[in-house]
């Protein structure tokens, strides 16, 4: 191998998350090592290494003997202008051949899916060889002992905290009902009893909020290590953004591709999930896995499948798991998108007298269950042990203390567009569609843009009259406002019909 | 929807086939549709549209009121500098909805065939998607009607020739066996025996040649239809490169994903072959399965898997068509790489004394089963009649007459640096992988170098003295000639062992 030295020009080009070296088509290294457009190269700076795919300039945007990055690979790399890096042949990824053999169905090992996994960590997979692993491994092509060794090699790339004590509570949601914001309110509830709950949460893969999302409208979520520490030492709990903490830092490598892509697996969710968990260090887990026919999950049978996997696998990685199956049938509270479902929040910890009662109830269920899992309470208690923390103010309490310890707690803020939607026609409201609501919210610009997304003025059963407001759009810039009202005309997600009950 | 004009400045980023559009972050039109990096839009200038991804530029590399595009996409739009584009959120793809649904494991019908297969050919698919949905349809996901289907949408979204004649002769090789080069001798034979046999070909996906690439060491391969037409009308046969043609050109988009990937199926690799053949208006073809333990079909049984969809596929589409199996225990001929195949096969078309005899043995089997199911000679004669057009130069005449027709033959060149690579032992060859074998040729530079591949000295069963050569490595620059040592040190492909027959 022959790497040659280029010289490094700030270019600022922002390609997300993926790695690319920008080359002049005549440089010397290109012409000794043969390299074209798309190759798959490494490039080392002093001690860093990356992965990167070549563009090839052919203009004098680059000067000869310069190079630029992204600036997602300059930040890798920690480069400053005029640095020095070397080009050279990306190595071999052995992985590919077992990711291949994936593809044609046949099973992975543990040792298999170590590689494959710890080649994602380490950057070493383009955007296309990631679409095609997760692509092989959905629609059920993944048995149980491969997702247990699946979740063990994410586990295995990434830290794993030790909180030196039992229980910690950990909860989650496995998503696909907007709205469902229970975890800042269950955090709460849970930490204000004493017990330890230290949440991680991910920001938005498929839907309009992630938990992640929706605490950054209202305190600092990107802790490190040590200051999330300090905060669960005092408080008992948190509520930060995992993405920063390196816990299963290769299921965040796939959510890049798993977003634009917007598909996921069981296989894939539950490994997703229990990973974090598992390196959170978390010893009792309770799962809400909403069922209804436009989530996620949509039929009992379906339930049935992920709650045995999310069993299995937890209890062979020595994980105390509980599912709890709530109802997916509309969305939950009234806000869709971060800053709107920070409002239904704060109003259910308040007690506020309009705070959505959908919320609250379902808050305190899985609070309920949680206190009575981690043993804090026998069972049959906990749903009214939380009921009295969450009343009697002691839960928001909590709340406004874990915020102030991670940063302060902020009024979240409204978007300057907001347009109300009406009724076409009188009725009842017999069918909302949640992947289409979701649709629309992310239209709207949820979750990039923080206000973004919609407010619900309906829910199933509502009686309408022709012309009254069904739902607002709220958007930061008139492009998304206009892109989400487009979408809407040609796919409405309240249905409307004669009959109040069916 | 507000799209918003931007001025085109020539950036000349080569991204191969990728779309990609440059954007300033604080340009209008990102902050009036809230447009951020990798986002999907879709470029508009005069009639022309296509749809990019964003890269967001940081620097002063673009100026305010500026946008850059890659040079995939300045073609596409036929864009010159200063030109005004407007960018609009990209169109929802109702197809995408497909797609997933392919990846959760469900069966596609022939609309959403069609609907997917359109969108791939207008470039409305980021390679990300084309990745998620060649690996959901890889591994015996596609059943037999999903597989005509595909093929079907396939020829529907291109070209098709009618030659208003039949029979139209053509041949196809499955692959995976290093040097098969036999096409160009069979389309000599056949058309010298006065048989129609347009031939178009495909660059290389996973191998290290392709015929289109062999081909064009000889002669120009880029003919447009009207050329090609005016070939076979004078001499009854072509060999050309299909690209250009517009025939299939799903394909041509699928292609670019499944190199890199190093993936296919056997439904994208039947419906990939066929739909060319139907699209190129072949009446008869004669399909060329090669079996070996390294070769692309490795058993009998999946032989007889690929050949069943082959002929199921074909039929209903009314193509008519036989499948010949063939050895693929080892490579081909002497010459592994574009211009060295040329070589072997213009010795075996001059009849010369040194001309790889599998090579010649393989083509007239081929040529002469041709000549029979295009009824041209009775069961049984097909053989020596293809001997007699060969050995009689009367093939010879008519491959010159064909290049002469597509722009004039021409000798393929030979390699600046060739490394011969010896046994480290005396015994005799038991094996040849075939897969290495590939790889090696690949990492010294083929098939985008043309000269670059490698030339085998021995073949299965010969005894070898330590210090012989087992073959010479050909490369074009020093850095991929050291790739290809460096694999070759740990992943030999030339088995020796002490006993000479096992």
């Amino acid at each position: 191998m022959h790497p040659s030295g280029l010289r490094l020009r700030l270019l600022g080009i922002d390609t997300l998350q993926e790695h690319v070296i920008y080359m002049r088509r005549d440089c010397h290294v290109c012409r000794a090592e043969g390299f074209d457009a798309q190759r798959r190269v490494e490039v080392t700076l002093r001690e860093r290494h990356i992965i990167a795919t070549i563009n090839v300039v052919d203009t004098d945007l680059l000067a000869p003997g310069e190079a630029g990055l992204s600036t997602r690979a300059w930040q890798t790399l920690g480069a400053v202008a005029n640095d020095h890096v070397t080009v050279a042949h990306a190595p071999t990824l052995d992985s590919l051949s077992a990711m291949r053999s994936k593809i044609y169905g046949r099973r992975l090992d543990a040792r298999a899916l170590d590689a494959i996994v710890g080649d994602m960590a380490a950057g070493r997979y383009s955007d296309m060889h990631l679409a095609a692993f997760l692509s092989a491994c959905a629609g059920g092509r993944m048995d149980v002992q491969e997702t247990i060794d699946l979740t063990g090699a994410m586990v295995k790339v990434g830290e794993r905290i030790d909180w030196r004590r039992s229980p910690i509570a950990d909860k989650h949601c496995v998503g696909g009902l907007p709205g469902n914001r229970t975890t800042p309110i269950v955090v709460a509830i849970v930490a204000a009893a004493g017990l330890t709950m230290p949440k991680t949460s991910s920001r938005a893969i498929t839907s309009p909020a992630g938990t992640a999302d929706v605490m950054e409208t209202l305190t600092r979520v990107d802790l490190d290590m040590t200051t999330m520490r300090r905060v669960v030492e005092r408080e008992g709990g948190c509520l930060v953004w995992g993405g920063a903490l390196m816990l299963s830092p290769a299921d965040d490598v796939l959510i890049r591709v798993e977003r634009p892509l917007d598909i996921d697996s069981d296989a894939q969710l539950v490994a997703s999930v229990l990973s974090k968990k598992i390196a959170a260090g978390a010893t009792h887990a309770l799962i809400d896995v909403p069922v209804g026919p436009t989530a996620k999950v949509r039929t009992e049978e379906e339930a049935n499948r992920l709650q045995a996997l999310l069993v299995q696998v937890a209890a062979a990685h020595a994980l105390q798991l509980r599912v709890m199956r709530t109802s997916g049938a509309q969305p939950v509270g009234r806000g869709v998108g971060p800053a709107l479902e920070a409002h239904d929040v704060l109003a259910v910890l308040r007690g506020a007298a309009a705070a959505p009662a959908d919320l609250r109830v379902r808050a305190l269920a899985l609070a309920g269950e949680l206190l009575e899992f981690c043993g804090h309470t026998v069972a049959g208690n906990g749903n009214s042990t939380a009921r009295h923390l969450l009343d009697s103010g002691v839960a928001w309490a909590k709340f406004q203390a874990i915020c102030e310890a991670q940063g302060g707690l902020r009024e979240p803020g409204i978007a300057p567009l907001r347009e109300p939607v009406s009724a076409a026609r009188t009725g009842f409201v017999s069918g909302i569609d949640s992947r289409r609501l979701a649709r629309v919210a992310k239209l709207a610009g949820a979750p990039g843009a923080p206000t973004a997304g919609l407010e619900m003025h309906v829910q199933l059963g509502d009686p309408i009259e022709r012309g009254m407001p069904l739902f607002t759009l709220h958007a930061q810039s008139p492009g998304e406002l206009d892109y989400a009202l487009d979408y809407l005309a040609t796919h409405p997600f309240v249905t409307l019909s004669d009959e109040g009950e069916t």
